[in-house]
């Protein structure tokens, strides 16, 4: 373990901190909000010099990053990151509890959403900026980031990538690493403006479609709003639904799209299902709600936007979901721990893991008929290695089993089993909103916020980097 | 696949049904229930009819059975046995409707005490006789029960007991599969003897305590009063909490005890890891609940025993679990997916499952953190292979999806969230009582009654057979 270097490459993610930091700051400049201002220099002051002593202190020649020093640094980052971040809302006085405010920026910066906020609509325009900032910055990786952006990253650095990215398998679209996350980037950097565009046109101004664009980009899900996308026009919610679902769509097609590789995109068997799951989830909730609602296009509009937001683990909202039947709140409970494709900005177990799985299922069942059969399992026309299977599966079960004992230790509060277990579905698959008996996190215990911001974290960086960056093995000299 | 052969043993299946019948049929002989008596004679003549038509159309020259034939077996004759054995509630008036007589036979067979009766103390003596000796019958298996009787069988049929038998690893305690089937029902009937003798010892008259006997010997559930073990003094309930225990632990044991290997079974991780999760299970709870009980012995009782009842997926109660707090529920909750080990007569995942799966998570982590190395699972001081190991996964993946398959089809019944889920989880793990808003299976419809049978069917035979007995590609010839 090269302690110098995670030490060092943590000083330059508090310097890309203090950067980001510097955003919000010019937007409460622009709106005249001193106190926010103030906030986020002076957090962006510290995280600044504490890159620069990270830096001074530990100097490593060696750049060269290994597994153990990518899980390292993802774990560390992340968790700095949130501490950092959640220091303009305590100054400012926007969310005075500092678990409060830590647990808001993991929702950020994990593109959960989920928020302990009752009354959005108190905060200040900057704070509003950085909430939803953390979501686009969350969304693609801070580390794939700083990786884009800064020279001198060696080409091990996919090992960063990996303890960073969504999906079963990363791999680099081009030869270089630091050359992918830039490619990843434009995609993220084009996609996010289009949409700027499309919300701006709308009923939304300026401020308006930048925020609730870094929310769908990331698939987020924070709003400015306490009625989130249901206080905006019809066109903006159909906008919004599509968006989300092209950002639930693997990076590695839109660079295959660019490359004009047109049949394998339309080949790609996640995307056909992902669209499926979205398709016949949209479908069977109209069906189900139909009866609530005076038109069916009214029906049809609030059954794709709920199902896109889902899917995407985005989690806005333009109806209360949790008024609907069991039934649709089923389906949604399903979508959100299947999530959307591998390598997008979105959470959930992945849709390419679900294939993978059901393929096993399947040459299970087969061998167990003929046990001396050999057959292959192939994804996207490829052979699918033993390695890659066993982690699939063997993902569940740690899946599972984190599920299990977050459930088991939010189980105190007294809110009734539905809402303690979605609760926890909802935070682990980095989706926000959940059913049951509360409306938002405010009520949950510090204990419980902590074990739910734990949980985000999880989610988001798929459960292994988190462990293994902070367990004792790792950091054995 | 030989065919001949799968109905030719399925008429044995049907003879061995109607005598099973005539049991039930001297019970209400002796209470002077004629129509009971009635009842059961007829369907024992039919069932002898239909298996001797069976024999005498399917004559089968080679009885050697291979993997399929023996999933068809075991699909196909759990599903007859059901059928069968509901017809005697149906023709007596007990349960008049049919669906409702068929979840409750397969609840029985399936040793799960699912019931649909909101009123158990109106049957008659003979109908709560045959309700609880289908527990009985189910525990050990009506297969394995009929390998031990009948000659003839050949040595392959340890395919026969592996379709039938729960836990990832079935092999023989013996050279051959017959005597490993006496030996596994020597144990058991000595074990059901011995519960027998301490239940009326105690308040319990010679019928109470045979039927509680089948209930516990099978982790079935079903009981003859309204309040459950309630209805029965302590010294009852702390018996029952004992010998559910004792038809949890893995059967090979106690063949290993009485081979005087009393080492191998102190150091069976799975025992030790079993009688763990109850200790812990038992006092987390007895401490969440204390405040509801005038004296902690009070509350200790009504821990283990619930604890016990449920972990073995027995299902029989002494309190109203429901109003318990939302943690102690959450703990049965997780109890009831795991279950007891395997190799015993109950249901769930199984501990030593849950032993692989997490051996399994450890190394992976270590092979992330050293993609080189390799290092072997083991359990019970044995290498597991790797075909094992997958399988374990896989199981898991194949359980959760069934899981969330179940419980979106019976997503239609309004009696909200908790309700559903629970009753899915219950009905799948073989345990019978469940959380919500019901406090029993009358009010499903019958469609989510169907297809909380072939949940118990489905998590009884563990999935595979079911469903590989009755697929297509079995059946071709």
């Amino acid at each position: 373990m090269n302690r110098k270097m995670v030490f060092n490459t943590l000083g330059r993610m508090s310097l890309a901190c203090a950067v980001c930091l510097l955003l919000p700051a010019v937007v409460s400049l622009i709106y005249g909000e001193q106190k926010s201002m103030q906030s986020f220099i002076a957090v962006s002051a510290g995280a600044a010099l504490l890159g620069l002593l990270l830096l001074l202190i530990f100097r490593s020649k060696n750049h060269v990053i290994y597994a153990k020093e990518g899980f390292a640094i993802a774990a560390l980052s992340w968790i700095g990151m949130s501490a950092i971040g959640a220091l303009p809302f305590v100054i400012s006085g926007a969310i005075p509890n500092y678990v409060n405010a830590f647990f808001e920026t993991v929702s950020g910066f994990t593109t959960t959403g989920a928020s302990i906020l009752e009354d959005v609509e108190t905060l200040s325009h900057g704070m509003h900026f950085w909430r939803s900032f953390t979501h686009w910055l969350g969304g693609m990786g801070v580390i794939v980031l700083l990786m884009a952006v800064v020279r001198n990253v060696s080409d091990r650095s996919i090992h960063l990538m990996r303890a960073e990215m969504p999906g079963p398998a990363v791999g680099k679209l081009v030869p270089k690493a630091r050359d992918t996350a830039k490619i990843l980037y434009y995609i993220y950097i084009a996609l996010t403006l289009t949409e700027v565009a499309f919300l701006w046109a709308g009923d939304m101004n300026l401020f308006e479609a930048l925020v609730h664009t870094f929310g769908t980009a990331g698939t987020g899900g924070f709003s400015i709003k306490n009625a989130s996308i249901g206080a905006y026009s019809t066109y903006s919610q159909i906008v919004i639904t599509v968006f989300m679902l092209v950002f639930g769509v693997n990076f590695n097609l839109y660079f295959l799209l660019l490359m004009r590789k047109f049949r394998t995109v339309f080949r790609s068997s996640e995307l056909r299902l992902y669209l499926s799951f979205f398709i016949i989830g949209a479908a069977i909730i109209t069906w189900n709600v139909s009866s609530m609602y005076a038109t069916l296009g009214e029906a049809i509009k609030d059954s794709a936007f709920s199902v896109s937001s889902i899917i995407t683990t985005t989690g806005y909202a333009t109806t209360d979901m949790n008024a609907w039947p069991s039934l649709s709140k089923g389906i949604l409970l399903t979508l959100m721990c299947i999530g959307s494709c591998a390598g997008s900005t979105a959470g959930g177990l992945k849709v390419s893991r679900v294939i993978l799985i059901f393929k096993q299922i399947t040459r299970e069942v087969k061998h167990m008929l003929h046990p001396r059969s050999i057959s292959a399992i192939k994804f996207e026309e490829k052979d699918v290695d033993e390695a890659t299977q066993k982690s699939v599966t063997v993902y569940l079960a740690f899946y599972v089993l984190c599920l299990v004992t977050a459930f088991l230790l939010i189980s105190w509060e007294r809110f009734g089993f539905e809402t303690n277990l979605t609760a926890t579905i909802s935070c682990f698959n980095n989706i926000g909103p959940f059913f049951g008996t509360q409306s938002c996190y405010a009520n949950y215990s510090a204990f419980s916020k902590i074990v739910l911001s734990a949980m985000m974290m999880l989610g988001r960086l798929e459960i292994f980097p988190l462990i293994i960056g902070l367990s004792r093995a790792t950091w054995k000299k």
